[in-house]
């Protein structure tokens, strides 16, 4: 178990070697954490879960930290506003590092008692510290990305061109399972359970990607001024927010480029399209004469086609399978009390951990989210 | 089709009859129209889908209404702004009365020609008008209740106290068929289309909607301050609305009252429970150990309990059905472009009208909607 | 004394006769209150200051108006906000004019007692009422002319040309006295007050006001459009405002109009330019190469010229007078607690009580005002 | 000039040198700018309005940062907007020392060449450098303060305890000189010109500032809740702020503290307070039966008083002298354009350069503003 946990934790300081301490700090909008607080605050899971409860004579790194790095477990206490996390530039980076070391040190010593309870947990805290680095990416590439000045990060976290060609998969209707029902062997958050039937209506799924060549033939058509493909509250949002284009684009002397964690770099026609939100995406289907897949037709299909490279939006809200209970206590707060306005996202991205590659993994984001790594299925 | 059509239209202006002409001018909340608006929007309707189109000779009663009633179809041109309604004082309440007799003179000229496209389009033109006489209702409930004074407008659209008692009805796993599918004989809204079917678990509801009697213990029981039972939306939005109570409640002189057309009234401890959010009626359900049930449930359940008083918050959001295409032009407006980030709510209330009561009728409003006729009713 | 009263009264009324009652009702923007409200506002003030406190045995005509009418005296209790002014549709236009005929019955019976405290007050309720007069005159022009309709309400209260020819009138440097001390004989605002000296250097003022030819030409050198002549502020203003003319303006058909209480009607080129804030007469006045006189060289200088078409800017924040002291009580919030962060106007408008027509008066505004009768002089 | 420079911009560096690289990025209020934006912004101001228009063959050191580190100069082309500053983590803090050691080399050489105009421009740029080092200490106390660890940066920049007794000094009625012609002898502000004349009536000023104990007591006798002592919109602004004592005032276990650079530290009852809005000062003067003395009183009475410890604020709005005139291109933009709704601060602090240290300085903010070193002088 140790040696998992600590692959997991090395990990995390390795996606932030690239960093300059400046860059540790900002929040420059409210989904963006800084980096000084993923790194806190993966660490003070493990503390306040963990040691504080099971391990013997721990001491605490720094009493505040509690308050510090808290993200929103209403049960843990007061805690630092969200969006006042880009202030905090105390404790500075050098120290983070030490809290992390120090809660190394203590879990090292504490998984050799290999007591079950808190193996369980463990297990727990490495997927939610997986979680973390993913949105630790999205976070940088935010933060770099408004620079004026568009630095370079390194050639990494970018979707390759798409190779699958563009088929219409297709499946019968019929009774279907879903979900699986939590247990030991395979780890699984509690909003993918219990396993469940579902019916599903004929429908075919594209095996490829929407591409930025496809993207882009939306954009010459005016799909971003025809009021017609858009959800009345996609349309006030692009309206309001003044978008024209994915998050990320802009045009250099004519020519569409896009931020890529390697700098400002043309558009790949033939890559997906990312960095569009579910508006953004319906939109385009409509304007397909497509639509977005359920989260179930997905699940049910997606052993027919390649994912992994960008998170799939789908038109199912998120919402609790039939029998779901939530959690009693502060891990209650992990999932359930999310589900209410936002939707599922399936499959996963090239910032996302091989752990959390499952056909029945539930992701979710408000419709408006961009800065994540998401692109588009058509579905008919 | 005349006579539906004239009865429809009169009872719109018995519903306005209590009013002074001041009351029909504010917009106290941006869900809220101005009784005159709904008065003249709903002549609009009929005029720009069916008069300009298919009278031939026809004159507008004025020229400007196109622009000053349009509610929110971007094909029908510019329109004022939803939250600039209650700024209109001009036309004055009579001009509006006189174009409403205008257009039913010319209305009932072109149905004497009993073409089927106008009979079809009157039909849908009589349900708008319906939808709105129960959304002039709330309007009508809440100018009144936004005023110190609390004036009685009558002793009416009041829920009686339930007669049910508290059972358990349960309900079998299994596919079953939901929905309608359009037809010439029975008319339907597009959302409820197609029909198909869904799988559903094992399930119970509740045959008696939550009592006020039920909603004050879960408050007396501090259910507004206990986060463990609120979705985190729900909760940011009672803090920052600083609600802990339903809407219309206020205590007199220590003891709980109401708002009612009727002026302010104690609480019914039998009657059902109003004037909620969705997150009120999730956090209750929660307290009280159950659940909100999901639209497919309550639709394959509603022969078994008595229906009709309140609208029932379902715990499914508001998304279309398999198959559903919306139709094209102005009146694809209608429904399919609202679908994202509302729930969807069952059953009808004491104001609506009867030709709306059915069991696939899908209403829709967004989470913190408290001003409608809504209730709660438990599943499990 | 009464005849006086009961002129100033009847005025009132005579000023709201062409509305109808739905104008009486809405609140556009905040600076605006409903013609309603000022009806009962003003009737409130000869209540509550000089009825209940002088006048034996008086009966209130409802116990609630004391609350819904209260404009901004902390020291006389809650009161309806501000900003929800527009959404009381009760008490009706015609129990407003009731209360108002009451009250004058009542005050009719006390001022025959000839009390000296009695009178003191009732000439304070008096001016009171007058200026109410002026802003419900703006707020009438607001709300008409808020309508698309642009309705009209009589040919009145519209500047005429100017006839004077665009003189500079110089007064030579020296002490100077301003100002008034508050006295039995002339009324007075205690913000006139002191009567104090003053040391000005030269300066000139023009003896004509700036005319809509002048403004125009400045919008046609794209006066609006060049930051060097703008405050910060203002610059920040009219950007965040899309400002390029001043208030009612309107190209219809290539052709500048303007809002009148008669209607659209064409701009008069020769008329003094009005409804501008103080950052546009700031800006016109530093494109002419001028500026804005201080409200002392436009007392000492007001002898020389014609006044009272509009109100006209001047560069002073409105500060108390050396040796000013509030009143006590709830008179004392009139005028004090405001001297901060407005600036005064001197003169007088068309639509002001020739009762307030003095050298001396001290209109106040904040800088981004635009629907009062405002126009620009210019000094050097 | 150059030893002068030098020093400057060594103290600017100094300044800084207690932070670490984390403290220079965040914004964590519209007011505060980030330390690494200053050491920039004021080394950007020789470098363009210096260096690139008289040095010949200088080479820029970054093209970007034109665009980086202009402030408010819309002369000077597009710029990063304010409130979007502490999302700048590029360039990195190295960097921009690197910026700032370029340019003091090549302002050395270009300073060897004594040209007039060039020693004219750099002293303007050293005054600015100065108003921006205390700017900086305001900004660097704000950034700490926001730690919930309230860090310690040094004792410094904490007012002594008031020694001189409170006495009221007293200056009769009568014409004076104020302000001062610019001339090449002595620096001043083109705010501060020209030198006129003003009529002021007898007057007295406090010689020594509000202090900490009388304040407490202003506190403990319900200042803060009698809406009677208070400007409308002072009342509004510590209603809706929430504001009940000076920033950085808190209650540690039942006693008064307040942040200091040297971290939290119970409040020293005899210095004077700091860190209050106008609003409060304007406040506790009402209180305490006297009032804030207007610019004009404080220049005239400076000789007779020590001053320096902290800002005075005056009930003077922040407007020009008679004759003003600002000058033309980007340096008019450094002071005329703010002469709008703020109000004039008289004397300076313990972090104001004693090269701004002269009675007729006018230092300007809004009534609103706390985060300053500013304190009450109280006059009669």
């Amino acid at each position: 178990m140790f040696e998992n946990y600590i692959k997991t934790r090395n990990l995390t300081e390795e996606i932030c070697r690239p960093l300059q301490p400046e860059d540790y700090v900002p929040q420059p909008m409210e989904d963006v954490s800084p980096p000084k607080w993923h790194l806190a605050h993966t660490t003070w899971f493990f503390e306040q879960f963990i040691l504080v409860p099971y391990l013997e004579n721990y001491k605490l790194f720094d009493d505040q930290f509690a308050y510090l790095f808290n993200s929103y477990y209403n049960n843990m206490g007061t805690r630092v506003e969200r969006n006042q996390r880009g202030f905090m530039t105390r404790p500075v980076v050098d120290i983070v590092y030490e809290y992390r070391h120090h809660v190394d040190a203590a879990m090292q010593q504490l998984l050799k008692l290999n007591n079950n309870q808190v193996n369980k947990l463990t297990e727990l805290g490495i997927h939610h510290e997986q979680q973390h680095q993913e949105l630790l990416i999205y976070d940088i590439k935010y933060i770099l990305g408004s620079q004026p000045t568009a630095p370079v990060y390194g050639n990494k976290f970018q979707p390759e061109q798409e190779k699958q060609s563009a088929e219409w998969l297709t499946i019968p209707e019929g009774v279907y399972e879903v979900g699986v029902t939590e247990n030991d062997h395979h780890f699984s958050y509690d909003n993918e359970s219990p396993k469940h039937k579902v019916f599903l209506s004929d429908f075919s799924l594209r095996s490829q990607l929407v591409t930025n060549r496809e993207y882009l033939e939306f954009i010459e058509h005016k799909g971003y001024e025809n009021f017609n493909l858009w959800h009345e509250e996609g349309w006030k949002y692009i309206q309001s927010n003044q978008i024209s284009a994915p998050l990320y684009w802009k045009k250099i002397n004519g020519t569409w480029h896009t931020y890529t964690l390697n700098g400002n770099e043309p558009i790949q026609l033939d890559a997906p399209v990312q960095h569009i939100s579910l508006y953004e995406a319906a939109a385009f289907a409509e304007w397909y004469g497509s639509r977005l897949p359920t989260e179930f037709e997905w699940e049910i299909a997606a052993g027919r086609f390649h994912w992994g490279t960008l998170w799939e939006w789908t038109n199912s809200a998120y919402l609790p399978y039939p029998g779901y209970k939530k959690a009693s206590g502060a891990l209650g707060e992990y999932n359930g009390k999310f589900m209410i306005n936002q939707h599922v996202l399936r499959g996963g991205s090239i910032a996302t951990s091989p752990a959390h590659s499952r056909a029945s993994y539930r992701n979710f984001f408000y419709p408006a989210t961009r800065w994540a790594f998401n692109g588009i299925r058509l579905a008919n």
